[in-house]
């Protein structure tokens, strides 16, 4: 069943990728689509493959495989919706990681139509890119690009999909709502309600879950009314409060807002409301948007997801994968604090 | 001096790009860069070519000079500073543009740095493109692209360089504040103040100056105090506002901002001090950013630059170059004023 001359096994730093797709029984082709990332293959197929390479001690060799492919020198990124606040960090950040590499970058925009998505993605394949960046307005869940079948490395940055096999980099949403809640409860806050985007968002769900853990790890009681989901907006922020200050009695003595709007919004009414900032009520946002957290008074405390890391961790990943070196799986990368005034870390202002 | 053969002055339309050369005394090379902007060329021997090609009524062929040139159907958009909000409408109608018409783009940012910028036209340069799109984070003079000097097509959009050979799409600023303070005025505002961003921007320059003619179309004074120059933030706005409300007597009666958070500073500083927009003070911004204008109590009236057609028109002018005609010149495209509440066009809010 091996079919490998012996002195092969002695070596095995040595193993060629044919020696792979003998012991596993399929054709080198179908050994190099398992290898990388992207591949249209059976789940069974490449687990054969896999596990061959593993068997072998197998390791692609990174020049020998570029030389093989003889690389253009080019990946696209494409954004399923339309280029934003929270792309073009990434994208900056990508960019600059592939350009001293001496990768060029086409940039698509699919603006959420699949004809359009399709039509970019045969362009770009026209254009025998290396590899291809899939990314999002807001990072919630798209269907996997379909025609990338051909073994083209595709990193999904800041969006994710339902396939075990693609490399999919992500904010720790969950991470960045804990930092926040506990802050605020080392901070000696008690009540802390959590004002978010619409449900349907993964973000919100998870930013949701991280506000839960931090109240139960700070042993603080978790009220389902205290959780409101609503719009991105500063209008959302304001009517949230009114929702929550309305009621009189057991109003919240702090707010983890799901980004920096709704935080502004909320900062807004409680002021309409007589109510002090931090000294009544302590604020965290969500994003670390300077335009917002510079212009409340007071300067808005936030969670920062790193997006500049994150494009640039993506565009690390893309070389690795055009390298030849498979990866999938989900990263989520760490998001941090930016303290200011408003969550009441300085003292309170009356 | 003129060799043409006698045959051809009858068919003035059918003349062709030797003929332009001969008659002008030149080689085809250089016939050839005079009629594309951008190639390095005396401005004479420019003016001779061109001169000859009016003589003989000489029209490029599109089609012929396409495929002579084997166009590689793929240009660069090169960000001399960060991409940002103004940009992003910018190259997304750029995108769509050309992307209908089977072109696909190459992002560059350069950051400000002119090695970086250098070494991102190289490489542009090497990937053999058709044409080049410079644009900026606010529109503001740069340097000439120096290296493009091989016949390269290129737009300036948002951006403008000293060039008369050169292609440059603007807003018309002055325009935009024209409308702005045309406005106020037929609402009946007498004492409009103008605060904007620093003076040494260009558009700074240019709003003021429209300030200016529409208060002297309307016979309204113009008072220099009334113009107040500082940062493009929301805390300039309220600074301007302590320095113009904080005289006591002639106090104004509108604000046109240079910017929309200006605006929203300054309308947040004039409630602070208990006057009521617009019922004391009607306020007009500038750029039409929806996070602004949305969020501003009463919303907020402000001028849009109409950057997408502003884009769209950059993409329409490269695909005309890069046919073979040649373009030059300032363009400035029209401005839009959106009318919401802030300035009191839907009757005073007490």
């Amino acid at each position: 069943m091996n079919g490998l001359p012996p002195d092969d096994s002695t070596t095995p730093g040595a193993r060629t990728l044919r020696d792979v797709a003998r012991l596993a029984g399929v054709s080198i082709g179908t050994a190099s689509k398992a290898m990388n990332a992207g591949g249209r293959l059976s789940a069974e197929t490449r687990a054969k493959v896999l596990r061959a390479a593993k068997t072998l001690d197998y390791r692609p060799n990174d020049l020998a495989q570029s030389l093989h492919r003889a690389r253009s020198m080019t990946v696209g990124i494409l954004s399923t919706d339309s280029i934003g606040r929270f792309t073009f960090p990434i994208v900056e950040a990508l960019e600059r990681r592939l350009f001293d590499r001496g990768i060029a970058i086409f940039m698509c925009n699919a603006t959420d139509d699949p004809l359009r998505e399709r039509r970019h993605i045969e362009q770009l394949l026209g254009k025998r890119i290396d590899g291809l960046i899939v990314t999002a307005r807001r990072a919630d869940k798209r269907a996997p690009i379909v025609p990338v079948a051909r073994g083209l490395p595709v990193v999904y940055v800041f969006s994710y999909v339902d396939d075990p096999e693609a490399l999919c980099l992500l904010p720790d949403d969950e991470g960045g709502a804990r930092l926040a809640v506990s802050h605020l409860a080392r901070l000696g806050r008690k009540r802390i309600a959590h004002i978010s985007g619409p449900r349907h968002f993964e973000a919100v769900q998870l930013r949701a879950k991280g506000w839960r853990a931090a109240l139960n790890e700070a042993r603080l009681p978790v009220v389902d009314a205290k959780f409101l989901s609503g719009r991105w907006s500063e209008g959302w922020g304001r009517e949230a409060v009114e929702t929550l200050f309305g009621r009189g009695r057991d109003a919240p003595d702090a707010l983890f807002c799901g980004n920096d709007q709704i935080a502004r919004g909320a900062l807004e009414a409680l002021k309409d409301r007589g109510l002090s900032v931090p000294g009544d009520v302590a604020i965290v946002g969500f994003d670390n948007w300077n335009v917002m957290t510079d212009a409340t008074r007071p300067p808005l405390t936030s969670v920062d997801m790193n997006l500049g890391a994150l494009g640039s961790e993506a565009g690390a990943a893309l070389l690795e994968m055009i390298g030849g070196k498979p990866l999938a799986g989900v990263r989520r990368l760490p998001c941090s604090l930016v303290v200011r005034a408003s969550c009441g870390a300085h003292g309170p202002i009356a």
